[in-house]
């Protein structure tokens, strides 16, 4: 158990901190690998994984019947399947499905790493630079081919797996890092560099790429930006809108856009690279990124903490924002029921002797140890001292870093296992950020659909905190259409008055293209399809997606 | 004169932190209120300015005779007038200059801070919400009449005042804030607030406007976002791109755009508010921004060194970044004739005994003064030891603070006193940054143009090395074609071939609208006029500008 903090104890923290720990059942390196990504990790073994008898996935027009394949599109024919194969340096580079014996070979290409979503793709493309995309998004629009790019397929939102029969470009063959500046710290490198292929290469360097998702270990650069990931340092080093120096992009056209720059400041025109962040592949293809990257932490401090109120949540973060300012990597809340949920899967050892309605998990991440210590400590001895907190535990090492993680990262999995469970990625101001799950708590509970014998389990909250994003989620045990209509679209409506974000970091896809209007108005999805429609006027990219 | 920090002296540095101090000839919060600045905060009591005799302005169609005015831009009538003066809530709102008794007050506003720029507008028309400015574009859309915005007029390349007979859309009164949430820092505010009363407001509540800029007592936040501001602490706290989180913008056919996000995430489109920043008003007002303020830091230390080569400057950037880590808010770059420039102008005693080819400024922002200092002890420690930097001294109050800040705030004051200087407000490869110093100084050389009888007094190279932005000042006796010409084109070549940017941080207005082409590619510049003739087809916002 980590070291307990309680307001009696915590002024004597510091010379706790040598005492004796009692081991903790939990893997080291926990953080990094909670069952879901472990899941997705071993996905990308992806043809042995959904040969599985059993493990069949529903094609997603079976989830969509609504979706109509668009007849405007051509249907793939050899010829262009011989264009492609002469046009690619590579033969093994085009995955051609009309052959019956490639069957195999192409199906793991058309489904998601959650075996949610199903597609019929003939074609897999695997181009090496950005010139054999521009052919292939060339020939693509002159002849009316309907294209999804495809980069790690970590999505969340289906937006990188085929619908009908689109023609894949997977992006995996650009992997090259093309260059660091360890002076600037600024990288360039293809699209298709994994995450943490990235982050592997600067942490030789002393840098770190400035996101971390569950996902890193397949996730790809170019992916990353197309969908503007957030994560887990969004905190700290901010977002892509910021981060991203310059973008290389194939437009539908064949158009190739050399915005590659490795300048920090350039006033010299429209910042067009800002719109192909976030995109999600709509109006153009990232094949080369240009990224600032922070200097790497040598001291990483993680504390967690039970607290009273949601009040005193807000209490907490304001004080941590303060105290630990340009420290602060990390401020995470989770709820009493996901607490709850994670205990009785994992039978852990609470981190803390009581129980409470509010849990935050505070990390540190700086470049002197010491005095990260000390200002942590100095902020637990305030929010003690002031009774924000009532109870609180620091991690003394690695193991307890990955223990106290595993409270937060392993809610996901320990609410999983139930049946099924309805998710919603939400940003929402701060202050009313967690009436949203007391209000769908409340309103569950008046329609009779929740607890011992009722449908729902529980409706948990939890999310990162510093930056305004809930995960409201409700564990069923059964798909239930009375809970659905308990839910939506109420939720989205919920968000809608509050000016929140129905959709915070997953994006769009095809989950999310028919509820836009909860979080965009009439005149900002008008001027967004004005956008699609200069880039992409034939409409090729990613068709019954986004928007 | 602050504590030297020689490397015989660097261990015995916390112990001389005590020791007496001269006084040093250098006014309090000089930092803040260089000469340039002093004297464009006089130059916002414009009209009386102005009407000095000899200080009269040429017209900017006098320095740029090839500008014609655009014929299909209608020119003011009574009728234009009368309906602006019914349109807007208070008849003060109108300047109208086609009546003779008003030509003094619109004088003002047809002249920029420089007083380099003159324009002939009749009409200043000063809108106090979103909706007024909507009427007014939709009526000049209409009507075809060209429209400038502006700001606090506080720009450097001529964006902001009329070239001909522009209506000018001035945004001063719209000057509240809107909002504040001290738990998330996110500010929302009028268009018009001036910088320096938002970051007075962000100190109270303990927060800080992310932007400092000489010019912060004029220039308003609408006009930050419009340029894409750089500055003082972008080093720290990054883009502008990052850092705003919503736009309520008016497009030129009136359409209100309100994206007044107060989410630091949303995944719901294309991030369109990104175009606007850094547009320079040429495709719609902004009238509303949300803006993500960080923490204000509670200790600040500067130090300031003498090194000597640049390859050691790098070294020193790079084990600062490591060593300072998440404190380091300022990495200046001064070289030796930038210094002897400050030294003879001012008489200030410098601050090292030696004299050295290089100087660097770094200055520390954090949440606890103790730590900081002990880091930046530390760093020195590290860099005198390896004999990385040669000098140095640490300000041990605010008034030194203010000391050795003007050794790089007073550069621009130094040089500008002989006649006129040749500016170049450059981004290129950290490696390179230096290089076109050297390069500029020997091409000047073998010409002959620089020494004690030349034209030329010298070559200055300073700038944010932190940022990769490089000001090269080429101080003149007087304004010379020679010279001239053998700096233009070359320089913007020289810096084309590097990838660099021809304007880092002040923008293309109307100085720079014709070297886009040095940064950007035929390509690139393409996809702008689509992005312009998509949102001004007409073409009204600030004609003859920017692209």
């Amino acid at each position: 158990m980590a070291v307990p903090a309680s307001r009696s104890t915590v002024r004597a923290l510091r010379a706790l901190q040598k005492c004796t720990q009692q081991t903790v059942r939990v893997a080291p390196r926990a953080r990094y690998i909670p069952q879901h990504v472990r899941a997705f990790t071993l996905s990308t073994r992806r043809h042995e994984d959904h040969s599985e008898p059993g493990h069949d996935v529903k094609y997603t027009t079976d989830l969509y019947p609504e979706i109509k394949r668009d007849p405007k599109f051509s249907e793939l024919t050899q010829e262009h399947v011989d264009f492609f194969k002469k046009t690619l340096s590579d033969e093994s580079a085009v995955i051609d499905g009309l052959s019956k014996d490639a069957t195999d070979d192409i199906e793991p290409f058309n489904r998601d790493w959650m075996k949610k979503f199903r597609g019929r793709t003939k074609i897999v493309l695997k181009p090496k630079n950005a010139e054999e995309v521009s052919k292939i998004l060339k020939y693509c629009n002159d002849n009316m081919l309907a294209v999804v790019p495809q980069g790690g397929n970590s999505g969340l939102v289906g937006g990188s797996v085929p619908v009908f029969d689109e023609v894949v470009i997977n992006l995996t063959r650009m992997n090259k890092i093309r260059g660091f500046d360890d002076v600037s710290g600024i990288l360039v490198a293809d699209a298709g560099v994994i995450m943490e292929v990235a982050d592997n290469y600067l942490k030789e360097h002393g840098h770190v790429y400035p996101l971390d998702l569950g996902a890193k270990g397949s996730a790809q650069i170019g992916g990353n930006v197309a969908a503007n990931a957030g994560g887990l340092r969004f905190l700290r080093y901010g977002s892509l809108h910021g981060n991203v120096l310059g973008l290389e992009v194939v437009l539908p056209d064949g158009t190739i856009v050399d915005d590659l720059s490795k300048l920090r400041k350039n006033n010299t025109g429209y910042d067009l690279k800002q719109l192909f962040i976030g995109a999600e592949g709509t109006i153009g293809i990232i094949t080369g990124v240009s990224l600032q990257t922070p200097q790497r932490a040598k001291a990483v401090n993680v504390a967690y903490f039970g607290l009273e109120s949601y009040e005193k949540v807000q209490k907490a973060f304001k004080e941590a924002k303060m105290r630990l300012g340009e420290i602060l990597s990390a401020f995470e809340l989770m709820d009493a029921e996901s607490q709850k949920f994670v205990h009785n899967k994992t039978q852990m050892k609470r981190p803390l002797e009581g129980e409470y309605p509010f849990y935050c998990l505070v990390e540190t991440s700086g470049s002197n140890g010491e005095h990260d210590n000390e200002k942590l400590e100095a902020f637990l001895e305030h929010v003690m001292g002031e009774e924000i907190v009532t109870d609180g535990v620091v991690a003394q090492d690695d193991t307890q870093i990955a223990e106290l993680w595993s409270w937060r990262e392993g809610i996901t999995e320990a609410i999983g296992h139930n049946g099924g469970t309805y998710k919603y990625d939400l940003s929402i101001p701060i202050k009313d950020l967690y009436q949203l799950v007391e209000d769908t708590r409340e309103r569950l509970n008046s329609k009779n659909l929740i607890g011992d014998n009722k449908t729902a389990l529980g409706v948990v909250g939890f999310g990162h905190m510093g930056d305004a994003n809930l995960h409201l989620n409700i564990p069923v045990r059964q798909y239930d259409k009375e809970v659905e209509e308990a839910l939506e679209p109420w939720v989205y409506e919920w968000i809608q008055k509050r000016n929140g974000s129905i959709s915070a970091e997953h994006g769009l896809g095809i989950v999310k293209k028919k509820y836009i209007g909860y979080s965009k108005s009439p005149v900002m999805i008008e001027l967004m399809k004005q956008i699609k429609q200069l880039y992409d006027p034939k409409g090729i990219m990613m068709p019954y997606k986004y928007i």
